[in-house]
């Protein structure tokens, strides 16, 4: 019998965990509370308590698997199996998770970051199709990316590749990112982002609409209501959603002329808006692409959901043993 | 003794040749030009002869090679040694390179585009110092771009990554370009290219220059005038090597965004103009790019100069024959 993989993904509120085939097959997962308190110093130790538990209910010793695999936030340090800056994990200082995990559990241990280990997985098992070159968007609340090439995560000179949220894509009247430079992708493609987008349009915008209301009126928004409205034929709502897929198509077609991945996915809780979002999208990016890459670099949506993350670290492991 | 690469760079006007050690460094170089009469058709006949004539000199046989590697125009297909579509050769039609030369002297060959070729010289053995992670722009006629990344030569779904003249960088008011696509960085940021910036820019003008009046003229203009114009403080021809350096700043900005390499290399013809180009690309590049890449990425100047595409041509040979 092939072995199993150990894929962990760890988020600000919860951790998840599966276990996973050789071949990729998710034979069991379970998720816990994240539990941020004193400087985060909880998280590790209850994940791996959660690991002991569940490896003693399945009956599974260290024997029945090649590794473990996580996806973190913050900054990475993959080939130390460090983190640091994790701010939704209160971890403000280095951890050495490759150390705790490997003296825990006595099993090969890699790391990286969320990002990266989502497009892994949705490389992997999802809408990459296990194809070589591709390079994954998340819009969730900001934007993040990781780029497949060759088959390998590609991570650059100080693990800083795939920062996709962070291209310029405006210059003529950009909003300032929280990264300090502005005009990034990620201050108007993101959760947050087109909200920017719905304010700054308001401020310019004289006819109805429910979006340019609640604007007005600071309602919460979401992107959620905003894509509704666009759907329902809202005006102010579908020029906010074009200029939404306007930036987007054009960092996409920043990346596919720079890479020429057979495949871009756009995943994250914002591109629940679906074929109505990638279509728009692929308006803009077959405007801005060298031709002979408009035939070759494919727009598609994530296809794993939440458990990309659980995936793409099974996928982390067997890539690092060269299992593949 | 170690054995040693013959490197080639195929241009419109000349074959340049090198026997090149297994470490890189070039031990007889020779060049021949290139007949391109009758579409093309003595261009390979007359390599191979002076392959031939060359080894028979140096009294050299086959045993003494690794292979032959080469940088061809064109469209290239690496993996079938194949080029179509190189127009300064006259070949229009599906050139089977790698057949070719490996029936005529049985020896292993490997091609690549030659704008993938000097980056990979440039990576080797040039300013990319044998670092894993490295991007070349080729200012030329045209923008060409090469990627290596985790020491490896990406060429994407299709061959065309490293398309890096094709990213569109104005969209506001654009300059059509030869691909098709209007707003690419070729159509700015090369020879050609600043000359279009110079005849933009002359027309809003009102001062008194002479890159203005070579412009308003008819005169024959050049990026070498104009960036001497510039050096000599004329408002006008700085102003043009401004949006230049704004331009190729931002695509730079894109790429290490996306990529985080430890240098991107700027080469070709153009960028003769030196530290003074360099400086100012830098100045864009910092206020374009994401904070943590700003201090990991660096800009350098190309160093081999026309010896980057056989020393690249050689490498070609050693990566694919897994002798790093």
């Amino acid at each position: 019998m092939s072995k199993k993989i150990l894929g962990i993904d760890l988020g600000g509120t919860s951790v998840k965990f599966a276990i996973i085939s050789s071949e990729g097959e998710i034979q069991e997962k379970w998720t816990i509370g994240t539990n941020i308190l004193e400087d985060g110093k909880h998280i590790v130790p209850s994940i791996i308590q959660s690991i002991q538990e569940h490896m003693e209910r399945y009956g599974l010793t260290k024997e029945d698997f090649l590794g473990i695999g996580m996806g973190s936030p913050g900054k990475v340090d993959a080939e130390a199996g460090t983190v640091i800056g994790a701010f939704n994990l209160n971890w403000r200082t280095l951890q050495r998770l490759k150390d705790a995990f490997e003296a825990a559990l006595d099993m090969p241990f890699f790391l990286d970051n969320d990002a990266n280990v989502a497009a892994l997985g949705e490389q992997w098992k999802g809408a990459g199709n296990g194809e070589a070159n591709v390079v994954m968007f998340t819009l969730g609340t900001g934007v993040g990316g990781g780029i497949v090439s060759g088959g390998q995560m590609v991570r650059g000179a100080n693990g800083a590749a795939g920062e996709v949220g962070h291209i310029t894509v405006e210059t003529t009247d950009p909003i300032p990112c929280t990264c300090g430079k502005p005009g990034c992708l990620e201050t108007v493609a993101s959760a947050t982002g087109i909200v920017n987008l719905a304010r700054k349009f308001a401020e310019e915008y004289a006819g109805d609409s429910p979006i340019k209301a609640a604007v007005d009126n600071g309602d919460e928004l979401s992107s959620k209501l905003i894509f509704d409205a666009a759907k329902d034929g809202d005006f102010f709502a579908n020029h906010i959603v074009d200029m939404f897929a306007r930036y987007l198509g054009l960092a996409c077609s920043h990346v596919a002329n720079t890479l020429n991945p057979s495949k871009i996915v756009i995943g994250g809780g914002v591109s629940a808006a679906g074929t109505f979002l990638l279509d728009k999208i692929q308006v803009f990016f077959n405007q801005y692409v060298f031709p002979p890459i408009k035939d070759t670099t494919q727009l598609v949506l994530a296809e794993l959901g939440n458990d990309a993350g659980v995936i793409g670290a099974a996928q982390l492991v067997r890539l690092a043993l060269n299992k593949d």
